[in-house]
């Protein structure tokens, strides 16, 4: 059964007559806006912000608010790069904006991803009405499988998302008890009191889209992850025009991503990534060519396609994902492929290399990857060498430009020539820089601004960007994930944060890797451990065999004999020692084995690994 | 006792008359140059070099080489940036060139520093005349304690240099046995048949100098590392009047820095920090001020002691290296500092905020380091907060961008103003670019080149660089740890390796720490363990006592009970059967426990935790 059989694709024909709704979206009147009513945010200090002694947050005045208030609570995405997920709440409904996964920092040993803790969306699922998707990224829909295992909620996305989401489910055996809706960009849907219009933008992968939810309070712009490309590879350029009829409408609140906040400028066009591909084409006609991308970035896919096409090469894909996305891609039409141009990787040695391209994952020097075992002779079909002509077409993510410069130094030692970071332009950004960011928020003139999608770093100065476009720092919230905030007309308040947190996904485990789990696996990677084993006697406590001593990570045995021979006496003499004086609680002599090895070890060697006493009754 | 007592400043008197040892160093006809005598290098394949089926690796002519041939190995600094040290040896004689140590990768979990294998300097410890060294940074100096405690070799170095390396052996208890010989730039000494110039350069520390090694093989100039500074901070531009005659004179082979050879342009003047940091200081004029730099960048710390006494602030040290280097550097005069001006950190809190500037290390967001402290609020003596306008003078290390972009956001949500990497010109490198490196080639106009100091992508740019210059691939040699050449005016030649390596130091222990160990270390702090442990019957081996499972690093052990208890019961079933049917080999069982066990956890967790059976006999 194909993924798209599961895809519901009747609610594109769902267009929800404006009209209605809509008129409640005045443009919200300036004596209701920046009054002494409603807590104030300078956006430097949203943590120190309490209710003030209990007084109520605002006034009480003869006028009530006309319209409700939303909520908005952040599960995700906020001080963080990456798990980007929001609830907006109206009402007794609630929509979710994305559920994206994160990657593990290096301190989270062996962890493989990391999700959002969705206990606050369980507490709440009555008033859950679905899921809407701006992109198809990882840090979008990641968390996806993981949320649905527990609870059915509806999902809604543009083609390709859903093509990608349904990949991803049916990987995870959870297919078909999903619900996916497909939604083109310029339509709207209706989830309960909520009403979602779906605006196109441009990004790394294509079908992005931004979202104005018209909600009863006013309308919330979600502007997903964008960059304005007049020059498309593929679509259309960003859909100025709606996002500019929401502004004239009224929107209450702007959340806008803030990856690029800190660059100047505009984002180049994707188009330019052209120009470079060919003219290292040209330069490299002698060469076999790589070329290492991310794996949904379709549209550079196109290009490098396009550019074999000219240069009569055929094409393979290596690396899982790379595959994957381009047979979503491909057979959801958002791939232009030239007849006969993809081989099969395996039919790579059939052509002499100036015949081929290889476009592959492991553009950020993932151990795994495609690349790096090109790059450390591990892999299993391709090996590289004098005659591979290697273009990174992507730039390191901060914390992987030593990886990626590794891979890169591997492969210039094989003789590689290897084009990589800024040498040509051969990547440019998803992202829009300070320059689009001020296009959107000029064009949506919201009341209220919240900055999502970056570091503290990023948020921070997206809020500058705000402030310097003449927003009042009162009116910019910059919160942390689990913050929630109500908003309405009159005031922006931030309620009491909602549970939240980071959930580790190790192998199938969900959440049983925490603090305590990874505290000894960085205890245990920095300085080994060392085990001492004895059996006792049930009776009188004495030692009846061991203590035997076993250490892993911690030094050479056969250099350290006479240490963990010291270390064997030294719990040798607590056991009798203890035996003698009639202490048998074996919390009490463990913990004194422990100390004591502990103490020995740290003045002979200046390292403190684990001590693991393990006594046994016989 | 002072650490300068220790160091013979006699040799400041050695001025060797050049005349005599000069007239053989004549430019070598280009008669000899590029012929097809010796070997040819193409700078790509130094690792597929071989001596040519068994064939002399020049042809034997009439011509016989007039003057002997130097030998130069590499114990580090090639293909890796730190631990540099180079060994150049002519007739009888060796001399090093450095002795520098460096950081761990990600990847030697647990390892404090990383020094080179010393082995081929002890087999060869009879012809070592000497250590000169460049300066005094630590992947220059920072092996030497670690060498000295092994043997016994004089080291000649500029005043600051040793200033360094005396307290670093003083650390180490080594100071007393050791022979440091101060040097100053423009003189040179003799080792053995080998003279060397101290030639001085610019670079981010004081007092550091190329060496122009005057062998009777020819001249060999070494840079160390270097930038042309027409306007430093403290003392005179780097000596290119005496390069320039070196290379007049004819110089054999340049070893060349080849650290920024992949930037374009020149290194900006130390000095344009001086504007950027006056005007920092003055918007900051009601902040207390918090500057981070490398400890070791004494004329970055100059220049912020020239702003805090222009705008009247007091100046404070925080971090050990930081007090240290300034100690060093202000006791032997590299400082010029104002009366009064500065205080210990503990006053801090005797002065208004907007009096002070606090001088820290961290500026690499090290963990332990000082800078990281203040920011999670770890920092016994700083608080930091809104008051605080932090600046961050230095650029990430590859590989640190992540935490040093951790720092910055801990800051940032702290309420502090953070000015960080290239928001102003707050730092410029000490390293030369490719229009320094080409002034460099130029005025030496070797015959041969040997990139240094660089990983693979460096030298490799670096000798595209010579190639560019006009010098031919064959005379080019791009190296790796442990590389030999033997160079004189007939040719260029790849020798056999030395021995050479990665040396571990972790604690107190020096290269006790190996392979082995890391592969454990990694994969304990990866996925953990799970120690299975059991008492066995002498006589039948059935189990007396146990089973027991435990496990750290794995997971939850309150949710995953039943998983080990599963454990348990196969482990005691695998013992029982194994004493059933009259198995008794212990390594026989243990295997058959790990195998079985994995496979169980495996499959119910896709995890793999190290599996460490002990057994023990009753």
């Amino acid at each position: 059964m194909s993924t798209e059989n599961k895809i519901n694709y009747q609610s594109r024909q769902n267009k929800y007559s404006k009209g209605n709704n809509r008129q409640t979206y005045k443009k919200s009147s300036s004596s209701a806006a920046n009054g002494s009513k409603g807590r104030n945010f300078n956006g430097n200090t949203p943590n120190n912000f309490k209710r003030a002694n209990g007084k109520r947050p605002y006034k009480k005045q003869n006028r009530v608010p006309n319209k409700p208030s939303v909520k908005i609570a952040f599960l995700g995405g906020l001080n963080e790069i990456g798990k980007n997920i929001t609830l907006i709440e109206c009402e007794n409904d609630i929509v979710i904006v994305d559920c994206g996964m994160a990657f593990p920092d290096g301190d989270m040993l062996g962890v493989d991803l990391v999700i959002p803790d969705f206990s606050y969306i369980e507490q709440n699922f009555d008033k859950v009405k679905g899921i809407v998707l701006t992109h198809g990224h990882e840090d979008h829909i990641g968390g996806l499988p993981f949320l649905l295992s527990k609870m059915s909620i509806p999902i809604y996305g543009t083609p390709l998302t859903l093509g990608l989401v349904g990949n991803k489910l049916k990987e995870h055996s959870l297919l078909n008890q999903s619900q996916l809706n497909v939604v083109n960009a310029g339509d709207s849907i209706k989830l309960g009191c909520i009403d979602i219009k779906f605006i196109h933008v441009n990004h790394s992968i294509p079908d992005a889209v931004a979202f104005a939810i018209h909600t009863p309070a006013g309308t919330i712009m979600h502007t997903g992850d964008f960059k304005i490309d007049c020059t498309p590879i593929s679509g259309d350029m960003i859909d100025l025009s709606s996002i500019a009829r929401e502004g004239d409408n009224g929107v209450l609140a702007l959340l806008a991503e803030s990856t690029n906040a800190e660059r100047s400028g505009y984002t180049p066009t994707e188009r330019m990534v052209s120009d470079s591909l060919d003219g290292l084409f040209k330069s490299a006609e002698n060469y076999r060519i790589i070329i290492a991308t991310f794996a949904s970035n379709v549209n550079r896919v196109q290009q490098i396609i396009n550019c074999a096409a000219k240069y009569g090469r055929k094409v393979a894909f290596s690396g899982r994902s790379m595959v994957n996305y381009m047979d979503v891609a491909g057979r959801l039409g958002y791939l232009t492929i030239p007849e006969n141009i993809i081989i099969d990787i395996d039919m790579l040695d059939k052509f002499m290399p100036e015949q081929v391209v290889l476009v592959t994952t492991g553009s950020q020097g993932e151990p795994m990857s495609a690349l790096s075992r090109m790059a450390y002779s591990d892999h299993r079909k391709v090996m590289v060498g004098e005659g591979d002509f290697i273009i990174i077409s992507a730039n390191p993510i901060p914390g992987n430009e030593k990886t990626v410069g590794n891979v890169v130094d591997e492969l210039l030692k094989k003789g590689c020539k290897v084009i990589y970071e800024s040498m040509y332009d051969v990547h440019v950004s998803g992202h829009a820089c300070q320059e689009e960011l001020k296009i959107m928020h000029r064009l949506v003139k919201p009341k209220y601004f919240i900055p999502v999608h970056g570091e503290q770093k990023h948020l921070r100065k997206h809020a500058e960007l705000a402030e310097f476009l003449g927003m009042s720092k009162k009116n910019i919230f910059i919160g942390d994930v689990g913050s929630a905030i109500e908003i309405n007309e009159n005031y922006i308040k931030e309620l009491a944060p909602v549970p939240s947190g980071k959930v580790f996904v190790d192998g199938l485990g969900v959440g049983d890797v925490g603090s305590i789990v990874l505290r000894d696996r960085k205890h245990l990677g920095q300085d080994g451990l060392i085990i001492i084993v004895a059996s006792l006697d049930v009776y009188d406590g004495h030692v009846i065999s061991g203590p035997d001593v076993v250490s892993r990570g911690f030094v050479y045995v056969r250099e350290s004999e006479g240490l963990l021979e010291e270390v064997r006496q030294l719990s040798l003499d607590i056991l009798e020692s203890c035996a003698n004086h009639g202490i048998h609680e074996w919390g009490v002599i463990k913990n004194k084995i422990k100390e004591d090895v502990s103490k020995l070890i740290g003045q002979r060697t200046r390292r403190s690994p684990m001590i693991l006493p393990i006594l046994q009754e016989v």
